[in-house]
């Protein structure tokens, strides 16, 4: 095998090796390849091999694939999971995971979406809504979320069904929801069919009925630049120029940039991971990722219920990376790394340009001016971009990790595309959802993500401290001083009512931990054992969270034992090599119990449930509850939300004071002048 | 006079047309000029105005100067404004402040310092501290923020002692606050000198001691590109191209940029103000500017409570705003406005280049990939951004709106600058500061700051709704449905407990709000006359606000009976010609109960208190409790804090729907391949 990094994805070499080796394990059976990806190593033994680079001794840990196959034995569907060790081609795993569903399969989707297409009792209602002639019919198979009615041990598919009537392949279907829902078998059987309802009210079967004319739209449902109108031609273009190329160097996954290093990761589920992030050398994260997120429609009524899409377990941010194009979806000059997946077959399968990487200026960095000689210095900032794009049906999602150059990390999470829909009958309206055309029913629904930060703030043996800001007591009536003496006034405490202070904990246990802006409550990652010699506190970085109402589902519902992760916006849990996932490892009709809080409460008490001073991993749930606006649609202006870590007393000064001054030298902007003219010619040579 | 739009600042032949009107008011006496500017046209002139633009019998609201002088009039200080009519050249008020002062006069803290400088006692301090010889000391004179101390009539100023060591005038002194503090009256005696606390304990009058040798820093407590080390070269360049110029336009203060139109304004105190803010034509805000903003420390220990400075009232964001350069501040096509203001004998000042506009790119505006055909269409977004710097003593801020192409708005502030520091001896430690290098303790404070948005959407009269997301009932005991049959199901309302729905109630009277992320409280500015044909709502904007704590000060406080706006995060109050300042006019040495709060207790039951359907102006608090990082030393990168303001069910679809598709045709993006390697020539001839 080729020397890769213990951090690296797998190559196409090893999924193809990983492959034959599971191949040979089933004789006679022909498995369903679902995941060949990486097993990352044993932490213990990773950081072995962080921490000691230089010691040739230290063995670098064995590359090991994690297989995922469906396979078929004595007519029984069986979801296996293997590990395989491919530095010695053996496995060392072989479980049946009883009850578990593998991630959605494309293929079988569309085969569901066939099969609704084929069967008679959906075509007799699609008839009965006297489509126009134009019309074609375009299902679309959702995953079911447990509600709790279903036999768990089979695949059900929800089938959501829309219609476009333009020849366009392109054109916007979810501007036509219709009032038809079928609910589809794992061997492929209509086994029910729905009619939708409209009102709040309107919950019986009732007579089937043609598609209101009324409903229909024109350009202004579409985003497709042949069907929507023309363009606005006032915006000139903005082209950003890197003359000596980029400041960032990457080998293979190694990426370095101004002072950061880190390796970049990739694997179906997760998209894009972050491995061993360092600053000036100095350890500040053994891994990032995007761990969950899951979306929970509001709508109580049957089917609704049924909604709720966990996009990464159930769809996965890496499967459904987008193909990222230059000059389309980042400016100035671009990195990007493929990533591989397999086939059903077990083929290594290439995704290509699903993660880049560029720079971009981000305003002004630090400045100050000496009002006494007038003199200004400014910094700007400039920011690494490690950008991921995925569609997931009907949304995108833009997740990007922003590195700075005063050692801050910021995630932004920007949602886009187009709001799952569905029909409601003209003149009516619910308090769960947004009309957005006439006819269409955008219902409110959260967005909730969960980020899963594996801190190593100057090692592997962390705490979390919580500070809050607390006015101090006062031990005087009133704060009217006149006439006081100065001793008088000295001798009380905080003789002004103006004094505060930070008053701070540390957890010792895992759990799960709110926000609070009113006492500026603050998340610290700190490593007690490293003092900062001139503040003489532990070192740190602190989260700065992004303020997110939770679940908003019952407690009992399935929607929230599903979803434990959306109860607190922190989690701190003690590291498992196996616990990345705070809904479960399946979530595909999961029903509760394989969550974060179930883990937890399952170690409460034991010494394994100690955290400070402990390898421990923090989870933050954030994002959004959507309740459409009519200008998100028909596509939505992206809704950033953003998560940032900075240094708190890790450094002994701001870790950007070296950022050289701005100058016109180098940034050569163009003045533009009274009457918004300006010397185009100038701009490369002026001072 | 010139024909100016009734929103343009005073041009400076206005000013010294007021200048000289006001002179002639006071024969024998020579006004000392602190305030020329534009009294802004009675709100009901202008809308008459801006609503009848085509009709010419509107007539003009005339140009109106509000001129604020001091004055010695038979041997009393005065503060007196003044309002007059440049048309008609007649004053309209004569009105003598009593109790009130003038912000600061840079003049007169010049002179503060150097009375400081001369005094004996103060000198003999100094002696005390034995300080190196190649010290320099340097006194900072701050307003004294009301401690119920004083006697209020006269002003009195608080001398902070500094020194430098290095022969550069740009040296940190910020570096080494000395143990001296004095107290300076209006007449500029030394009152009274203070030694300095230290420990929490260390309250008492102590034997002056040499200065500590020990505190004695290099250059790692320097910013200035000549004193500190020599700076990273790591960072590449990075320009910013556009080759058909900007996609703004300016005639004068207006400025129209995609679909936008305001009209720009400065003034000394709110420094950029925006006015007459519209989209596609419909109005939106009548006018948004920074009200206020306020600072108070959180040491308790005397003098320390004193510190508490107002940077507009007390300052001025406009006086003190920094002349941006080309090329430093921003990149690309820039257009700076500059600012007028008067001498103190009444002369125009031109204060150059304190707003510029540019505009940025700003990632991706929305996205869509079709999963059956793979084609993806995406939009960047550009924002248009106007920018204000200021400098307040050791701090500065970073004040931006973006506009966006999606019909949004941000405000985005950055703080950035140098800590306010005072002495601490080594080994001791407070809890409300911290020690950024040996000796040096940055103390805690916060950030409070005033957004006032004076709305109009689609029309003067509107109202402030509260929405929240909350779950719907359940009336089911349990959400385990196996065996109940789908009708029983579909008679519960709530029947899979996922359910969650929005309620909202409409705010009939003036008073404060506060910010709940639980519910997802959100405030909407509504016109509840104009309904949204599509979502059968009223059309609105709605407030995206910065999780902020509000100010930490006891109630009985001084700072906070004098900073009422502190207390909440919304402030909803009916719009009033004079009411601009949340915290008063007059805030130098100001004693509480000229702020918001008061004048809505004040109306409080009246007619006047109604903001229902009516001409409302919405106040927004956030900021930051800044406890210092000791990466906030020597200069702090920018700490960001941004508000947004968002339409809602205002237009029938996304605004930025027609908006061009990204093409890398216009965007001339570089690939960077494996080999970090890039075709320097290639980027601008590639597709």
């Amino acid at each position: 095998m080729s020397p890769n990094h213990p951090f690296d994805p797998l190559t196409p070499r090893e999924i193809a090796k990983a492959a034959d080796i599971v191949r040979n394990a089933f004789p006679g059976v022909t498995p369903s390849f679902r995941v060949v990806t990486l097993k990352e190593p044993a932490k213990v033994e990773m950081v072995a091999f962080l921490e000691n680079k230089a010691n040739r001794t230290i063995k670098r840990p064995e590359r090991v694939a994690r297989v995922q196959v469906s396979i078929v034995e004595s007519e029984e569907n069986k979801f296996v999971e293997l590990w395989v060790d491919l530095d010695h081609s053996v496995i060392l795993k072989n479980e049946h995971l009883v009850g578990k569903h593998p991630y959605i399969d494309s293929d079988y989707m569309q085969a569901v979406e066939n099969a609704c297409l084929a069967d008679e009792r959906v075509q007799e209602q699609i008839a009965y809504l006297q489509l126009p002639d134009n019309a074609r019919v375009v299902v679309e198979a959702w995953a079911y979320a447990t509600d709790g009615t279903k036999d768990m041990s089979q695949r059900t598919s929800m089938c959501w069904f829309y219609m476009r009537l333009l020849d366009d392949i392109d054109a916007n279907y979810y501007a036509y929801p219709l009032d038809v829902c079928a609910e589809v078998s794992e061997e492929l059987k209509v086994t029910k069919i729905y009619q939708l309802p409209s009102s709040p009210e309107d919950r019986i079967h009732k007579e089937p009925r043609p598609f209101d004319r009324r409903k229909i739209h024109g350009a202004e449902a579409e985003y497709s630049p042949g069907l929507r109108t023309s363009p606005r031609t006032t915006t000139k273009p903005y082209q950003v120029l890197q003359p000596e190329g980029p400041s960032f160097k990457t080998k293979g996954n190694h990426l370095e940039w101004e002072k950061w290093s880190m390796h970049v990761g990739f694997n179906y589920r997760e998209g894009l991971t972050l491995h061993d992030i360092r600053y000036e050398g100095r350890s500040l994260f053994y891994r990032i990722s995007l761990a969950e997120m899951f979306v929970p429609y509001g709508d109580p009524r049957t089917p609704y219920p049924r909604k709720g899409a966990f996009d990464l377990g159930n769809d996965g941010a890496g499967i459904n990376a987008n193909d990222l194009q230059l000059g389309c979806d980042c400016l100035g000059h671009i990195k990007y790394f493929d990533g591989w997946h397999t086939t059903t077959s077990g083929v290594p399968l290439k995704l290509p340009n699903v993660i880049c990487c560029h720079e971009q200026d981000d305003g002004i960095l630090w400045k100050h001016t000496n009002f006494r000689t007038k003199n200004a210095v400014v910094t700007r900032s400039r920011i690494l971009v490690l950008q991921t794009i995925i569609t997931v049906s009907n949304y995108e999602y833009i997740f990007a990790f922003h590195f700075g150059q005063d050692a801050s990390i910021h995630y932004e999470v920007r949602a886009t595309g187009i709001l799952s829909t569905c029909p409601i009958d003209i003149g009516d309206n619910v308090p769960y959802g947004t009309i957005v055309a006439p006819g269409v029913l955008a219902p409110y629904h959260q967005h909730l993500f969960s980020l899963r930060m594996d801190p190593a703030i100057d090692g592997y043996e962390n705490s979390l401290q919580i500070e809050e800001s607390h006015a101090m007591p006062v031990d005087v009536p009133s704060f009217d001083h006149t006439g006081k003496s100065h001793a008088q006034i000295n001798s009380y405490k905080n003789p002004f009512g103006v004094g505060y202070e930070t008053r701070s904990s540390i957890i010792e246990s895992e759990g799960g931990l709110d926000l609070d802006f009113t006492t500026n409550r603050t998340f610290k990652i700190i490593n007690e054992s490293i003092i900062n010699p001139v503040t003489g506190t532990p070192v740190g970085f602190k989260l700065l969270p992004a303020y997110s109402q939770m679940l908003l589902a019952y407690p009992d519902s399935y929607h929230s034992k599903r979803s434990e992760f959306g109860k607190h916006a922190v989690w701190i849990t003690r590291y498992n090599d196996e616990e990345n996932f705070p809904s479960g490892r399946h979530t595909m009709q999961s029903i509760g119990g394989d969550g974060i809080a179930t883990a937890i409460q399952k170690r409460a008490g034991t010494e394994e449930s100690l955290v400070r001073n402990k390898d421990i991993v923090v989870w933050h749930t954030f994002g959004s509850t959507h309740n459409p606006r009519i200008e998100d649609w028909p596509v939505m202006p992206s809704e950033k939300m953003v998560v940032g870590l900075k240094p708190v007393n890790f450094f002994t000064g701001n870790p950007g004071l070296d950022v050289a001054v701005s100058t016109q030298e180098r940034n050569r902007s163009v003045l533009v002048d009274e009457d918004n003219d300006v010397n185009l010619k100038s701009d490369c040579c002026k001072l």
